[in-house]
């Protein structure tokens, strides 16, 4: 053991009374795991522990020697004879490695108990962690699979637990400091985010996505070929939110070589696992494969370190980062940096959005030191409808089609804004703006909703409070009816409004239900979201009025387009040109470097511009900052 | 061996005619050899064998297989009876590995013969390929001892020959393409001068310097210690010229695993080797030893591979190297890479002089393709003094100490201006400007006037037609006397002029002279360099009146400074600002980047400011260039 860890060791060994009995202290990912046979003196030292903590400026965790816990039924009893029935207490799977038990129940809050107390009391009482878990009211294969994926897999999550422990507990070796920034992928341009973070110490990918927008070949990826970049040194690779075009080529790294952990929100981790199982099914269907398998998903899964925002944790001997929300997607995180002793501090925004939503608060602004910002700036030249006159439109819509007996088809995205979407439907519905119609929600999109159900603490405080604190979930209102891809007795039944992915009309039964629709001017489609060249969705919303589609039976035919169609812009996920000010003016610190990002080469050049003019640089407060535009595999020394 | 190597192999095999009776071909460095049987067949074949090259576009050597090579005794015979008594062969050395043998003379230009027939007769007759080197009318230690141990090690040579060829031939294996260029030092302030470019396929160094200003620590060496940059995957260094703050680290590379070439010419790899172990030297006397030692130097030597002025060179499976005359001193070159098939175009200046000097031409300007340009901008804030003044000045304070019976004292670098002043001082002495005293030269500065002696060929046209076709030698002229180190009677002797090293007055002949010769107002002091911060030369130039030094016996004595000083800036190696927009406006092709480096921040900032200027663009026909001036660790993707 290294002289640096056997320091860290013996703060913890000798801070701690002697009669609690430590058998292990383990360096577990970043936490340090003090294992004790007496783990009830500890009840009344909880700030003898948070002091060694602050003091070796590291997470500590305390956990029973597996000699005392109690065997696995006993413990079973005690959790149920301890938490309340209405819990609804749905499964109890035990981690062995790491001493943990994790629950799962409808009322996770009753099973944590008021100020955490059933909690401590089941640990107490059984010498087992416990890790509490929501069960969904909407079941989601998705957080089902993943959970026991790694439960199944604890043995090697333990080992590999401590190859992190161990590598992040490094000793600092090199003197000299420097910090680079090294644009490795949607830099002048959208699509494959990748930044490379790099110090004597330590290496950090930030992002590692694909450009669905192109099906194959160089520009599809990330520039991961570079000399710079060796996995085998690689420290951690940190995911900002589960879009593909940011988590899209982790599972690469796994299959070159990567044995690293993935930092990421709980919502990232199982929407990413989603969107990537699916991306490869469709890309094996359509003849143009992956260069990974669903094998390397399954790995970056057991690798991957969830953590909460504004969670301090160390993630490299010389790094620690902080997720704060980012308001783009549900568990979307800006990501914060801290590097050195203060050496440098740098935030990182991914995909963000600075304005409140129905779904989510409004993205952070205030950090508590910032050097660098990495910014998106995918609406640098661009402003959107604001949201009122938007829902506006869509409720216009609605009620026009109704009223004339059609029916309302909305793409959606499968993560994206259809969330958002059905929040606003229920309200409007539940404030009578709409007639009580039934709204079918389907597709890959309705799996991403009932991820959503199980973790709703990650959504804004509205949403939030509505279902924990006043047991409404608007997800689950009656308005909704969930159903499996398309029904014709739908498409030919009664006025109704239709959610379906995909969002651009290029498969799903969106496809489907337009096929159906499409010939009835009575009939209408809304677009909420961007409609890539190339697709379907483009071409309808560009006015096509006879469109050439595969039926069911393989035969090409024509569909007349004779539906309304409307798109509404103001449902965005991204923050539009005068939100992106707002965050810069507003921001606490004022980062010293801003280095523009994730847009295409003319909104960045039209914000560059807005940055550069003097008045603007002092409202904004940036007087002195510099800007920066780099292009891919330009490298920045910030410090 | 590779499909690649193959493929070039039998092209020769099956171009040249069979009669050849080729025994082997060999990757020697950059150049293919074949070895024949029956050489004489090839005699009037040399335009096959021209196109051959031509097409495979590969430098290719022919020579005789070991089995029909006359023996040593037989063959010096033959070559001194080929050779015509004038030429004064002194030394015949042999390489049983690569089939030469060496003829040093002091008429070089005899041996080689008329349109190269005598050459070439000694090689049919004796079967060994003839090297011809200059024995210099001033005996140099360095170029003696460098060949020396260059001939003591033809075994080891001729096989890391085969490895660099091996290497250099190696099939390509990306298809991605890129050019990235990395600030290593040298950037935003001058020293240490250290450039990495990268493909995809390869990496190469462009000089590796000291900062000879700072005496240790961090900011005294390049940044060699980062991810990006692995000595063993690493394919070439390139060296512009001898000056430490461009080749002072380059031994340092094999002490820590580089084991490939360095590329430099003639004058460049004897004067890099002098000034290394003469800093190694110092070092060790003051106590701060460098991170290498002599052993180093001499791997280095045996692992230099020497080019003439443009003489395109593979250098790496993608990347092709022309060396162009930079004008700065003796064997300086531009470089010039030619990356992929025309991927990108390269030049970097190194230190350039962009004017006629009475040592060398001016640079060149003009090259085949430049998409990206890296400059020095050392005097981008300034102007010098223009030269005929320059000399005007020296003159008149020649003349006016010598009348008033004073000797003149001029401190010169090691390798700098020192032999421009000698053929000043020649000049003015033959058209009677100045009076025949005698000019006292001492110090390193002679053994490097010794080596301009070796190298003819590379001065200017005007004394290099001097020596080779009027056989007047300025530099063996009888007006100057070299003497060993410091001698007490010609201070105390009758008026003179003295040219000694160190250019600082911090160490050398030149301090000794200077305790002498300051306390009395008749003598001269003239500077005709950079006094650095802290040295005796800058305390004596910014005026100090008394100085205190340590004297012969250890004992600090105070010294009086009365004799008059002068500086004189127009004897400068490098452009001034003038010169260096000139050279821009003079350029053929255009570059499409221009990269600012080897200059303080403020002449950067200065330089940058001109160049930015739409007026002075479109003059010096740069209107779409883009100008950039990157700091250390900076990368930039120019293609
Ligand atoms: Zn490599
Ligand atoms: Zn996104
Ligand atoms: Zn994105
Ligand atoms: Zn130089
Ligand atoms: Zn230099």
């Amino acid at each position: 053991m290294s002289n640096f860890r056997l320091g860290i060791i013996s703060s913890i060994y000798n801070g701690l009374p002697k009669e609690a009995q430590i058998t292990r202290i383990e360096f577990e990912g970043p936490e340090i795991a003090v294992y004790v046979k007496n783990p009830s003196i500890l009840n009344d030292k909880m700030d003898v522990i948070r002091n060694i903590a602050k003091q070796i400026k590291k997470r500590i965790v305390i956990k029973a020697d597996s000699s005392i816990r109690k065997d696995q039924k006993e413990t079973v009893e005690i959790i149920k004879s301890s938490v309340p029935q209405e819990a609804q207490i749905s499964d109890v799977k035990f981690d062995e490695e790491l001493g943990e038990v994790l629950i799962k129940a409808k009322k996770p809050g009753l099973v944590i108990g008021k100020r955490g107390l059933i909690q401590q009391k089941i640990f107490m009482e059984t010498y087992w962690r416990p890790i509490i878990i929501r069960e969904p009211p909407i079941k989601s294969r998705t957080v089902e699979g993943v959970l026991t994926h790694i439960y199944n897999e604890t043995e090697y999550r333990a080992k590999i637990l401590k190859v992190f422990g161990e590598r992040i507990h490094r000793e600092i070796i090199f003197k000299d400091r420097y910090v680079r920034i090294t644009a490795l992928g949607a830099f002048q341009e959208v699509g494959r985010s990748a930044v490379l973070v790099e110090t004597p110490e330590s290496r950090v990918l930030l992002d590692v996505g694909v450009n669905p927008s192109v099906n194959s070949g160089e520009r599809m990826f990330p520039k991961l070929d570079i000399d710079q970049l060796r996995l085998e040194d690689l420290d951690a690779v940190v995911l900002t939110h589960a879009h593909l075009d940011h988590s899209g080529m982790i599972p690469f790294l796994f299959k070159y070589g990567y044995e690293g952990p993935v930092y990421a929100t709980q919502p990232t981790r199982d929407i990413m696992a989603l969107m990537q199982l699916d991306m490869l099914d469709i890309s094996e269907k359509e003849g143009r494969p992956l260069p990974y398998s669903a094998k390397e998903v399954r790995k970056e899964l057991l690798h991957t370190i969830t953590l909460d925002y504004e969670e301090v944790t160390d993630i490299a001997p010389d790094i620690r980062l902080t997720f704060y929300n980012a308001g783009h997607i549900i568990g979307s995180a800006m990501a914060h940096l801290h590097i050195g002793d203060g050496t440098h501090n740098l935030v990182y925004t991914g995909d963000f959005k600075y304005a409140r939503t129905r779904l989510l608060d409004r993205a952070v602004a205030e950090f508590p030191r910032v050097d660098t910002l990495i910014m998106e700036t995918t609406y640098g030249a661009q402003g959107q409808t604001n949201r009122e006159e938007s829902e506006k439109q869509l409720i216009d819509v609605i009620n026009k089609t109704i009223n004339r007996g059609g029916k309302v088809l909305i793409p959606v995205l499968a993560v994206g804004r259809g969330q958002e979407i059905m929040l606003v439907i229920n309200d409007a519905m539940k404030r009578k703006l709409i007639p009580e119609i039934p709204v079918y929600v389907t597709g890959l999109f309705d799996e991403v909703t009932a991820i959503h159900t199980a973790y709703p603490e990650w959504l804004g405080k509205e949403v939030r409070d509505s279902i924990l604190f006043r047991d409404e979930n608007p997800f689950t209102s009656d308005y909704f009816k969930r159903i499996e891809g398309f029904r014709e007795d739908i498409a030919q039944g009664e006025p109704s409004i239709i959610l379906a992915t995909s969002g651009m009309l290029n498969g799903g039964p969106a496809v489907e239900f337009f096929k159906y629709l499409a010939p009835d001017p009575k009939n209408s489609l809304v677009f909420v979201s961007y409609q890539a060249e190339g697709t379907l969705g483009r071409k309808v919303r560009d006015g096509a009025k006879e469109i050439q589609v595969v039926g069911r039976d393989g035969r090409v035919e024509s569909i007349k387009v004779n539906l309304e169609h409307t798109p509404i812009d103001g449902f965005s996920g991204h923050s539009d040109r005068r939100q992106l000010l707002k965050f810069l003016e507003d921001m606490v610190p004022k980062p010293r470097n801003i280095i523009l990002n994730h847009g295409e080469s003319s909104a960045i050049r039209a914000f560059s511009k807005v940055l550069e003019n003097p008045r603007e640089r002092d409202r904004l407060g940036i007087r002195s900052s510099n800007i920066y535009a780099p292009s891919i595999l330009d490298s920045l020394r910030v410090a």
